[in-house]
């Protein structure tokens, strides 16, 4: 007999560091420092949705946490805490104890503690909520872009959706992966294994004016930075910045729809004052990311792309929407 | 074209009271008050493992808050913010409406501000998490029962276990449920809408030794606090509190296991020195909730319930597990 408790205990209760009481209560008791606010965020991911039946546990599980540390570098917020719940069409120990790994894994990386949780029977849904400390006057929000600020992004752009691209058409015609290519290796783990750009949020509070990641397309992202911020956005689609591997096989036809568009990336969109760019350039050095300015906040409220002469880019489709 | 970032802002959007950034951005700030530290907990409910696939979707939203306050009830702490991740088959505006109408109803009534979500494609589940305050040093953990303190449970026990007993037999047959009956109305309300027991949770904040909410069977939930605590426990089946429409309709064979191992009920159970017997009383009149003393911690491990005369009750089953 396998219990809903064993198997929390079992899986994932590592020792925590910096929290009062964590799992085997009916609530997990956190210190906030004194006075920091609390950042909270949390995201669900689906199979058939988010991931295809047959992914990698391990993978799943650093990109589960992944994609909850992400927001919190969009604020930000020094992550602290996660909650995991999942629900798993049986009990495979094995599964179990990769996800946990690659879960883990990535928490020990950024010192989170995992503090609670719950397991049921069902179909396969994980949902992560992550909790981190912030100075609640200092936040990277979205609302805070002004008319003449310089709009950056972290790493590079379009990766990630073209390893989706790719794995689609083979999934759909039930052929091997191009594991054994080092180009598609560094583009799945684009895919499968985000870097969330902690350090790099951290070390632009007080810098940028607003900021966001990258999940759902640059253009659909920028998007809700400019809505919230009451601003439009010109972007350069000729600055995006290509990984080498992109380079080589994205083809020019489908290029900017991929960056513009695709989702996943992880990477931050942020907005700072034009007069910062050097500031920037050291923080991100600092922080150990490249970033590239791609184009400047306007009036309006018009997000477009424009190519190197200047005419608009346009989209098939604008980003990643799970009801579209 | 429906947006995930719409279905939120349309349906979930009340203005938070005591938030500092609610919904919108990458992550919700909160203003933890100065000395309290945080209590969070999170449940997952899923289609066919919690509840039936037509179930009510107000009662439904109802449920899936109220099994979370529970947990901070259980810990004595003041409830304040919530998230809700839900994975939905499809877009379907009069479920959601009545699910958030039951979701956020609950909420106004306890003061919690929804801070956050994400919305999906998928089977049909519901993940809530839950924070609230507490004085990090008094709150109700469930490690803390001592040989000689007494075992109270508030509310009534087994009403939620014959109502899901009553529905299981009725699904099996496709008949209609009684309904029309007041009797069958109030059991089948204490399954879907349980009450949780916030203000005594609050009230017992510095008299109990223990406590824990009863989620999968008193058995089960008390052994919890046993194992923990480590120490036995010893409950006089003859004191468990039934209801008026318990005694009318739970015949006398499944009695004793619809109080000692139905899960669902949703009270509290707790620990307290004998000697604040007169204390705990009053608190539970102040709360407004009746409370029974049903037993006593003993030295040892076991947990077992006793008859009139002393001898051992033997259950089939020692409560509900998921994955049992």
């Amino acid at each position: 007999l396998t219990t809903e408790f064993e198997l929390i205990e079992k899986f994932f209760s590592p020792p925590p560091h910096h929290t009062r009481l964590a799992g085997g209560d009916d609530a997990a008791l956190l210190d906030v420092a004194a006075g920091m606010a609390l950042a909270v965020s949390t995201d669900m991911l689906v199979e058939g949705t988010h991931f295809f039946a047959e992914s990698d546990p391990r993978r799943l599980g650093h990109k589960a946490l992944a994609v909850n540390l992400s927001d919190l570098a969009a604020m930000g917020a020094l992550p602290r805490w996660a909650t995991l719940s999942l629900s798993l069409p049986r009990v495979d120990e094995a599964w179990l104890a990769a996800f946990a790994d690659g879960f883990l894994g990535l928490a020990r990386e950024h010192d989170v503690d995992l503090v609670g949780g719950d397991t049921t029977r069902g179909p396969l849904n994980i949902c992560v909520q992550i909790m981190g400390e912030i100075d609640a006057t200092q936040a990277l929000r979205r609302d805070g872009a002004r008319r003449g600020d310089t709009i950056w992004v972290s790493g590079t752009l379009g990766d990630a959706a073209l390893a989706l691209r790719a794995l689609r058409a083979q999934h759909a015609r039930q052929v091997e992966t191009h594991s054994s290519d080092t180009d598609w290796e560094y583009l799945i783990d684009r895919l499968d294994r985000p870097t969330p750009r902690v350090a790099l949020g951290r070390k632009l509070v007080g810098q940028a004016s607003a900021a966001i990641d990258i999940s759902d397309g640059l253009l659909a992202d920028l998007g809700h930075v400019c809505r919230r911020s009451q601003v439009g956005a010109v972007i350069q689609a000729s600055k995006l910045p290509r990984s080498a591997a992109f380079v080589r096989h994205a083809d020019n036809a489908v290029a900017h729809q991929l960056q513009l568009a695709g989702g996943d990336d992880y990477e931050l969109c942020f907005t700072a004052p034009a007069a910062a760019q050097a500031r920037v350039l050291e923080l991100a050095d600092e922080a150990g990311v490249t970033v590239a300015s791609i184009g400047e906040i306007v009036s309006g409220r018009a997000v477009i792309a424009v190519d190197a002469s200047g005419a608009e880019i346009r989209l098939a489709r604008k980003g990643f929407d799970h009801f579209e």
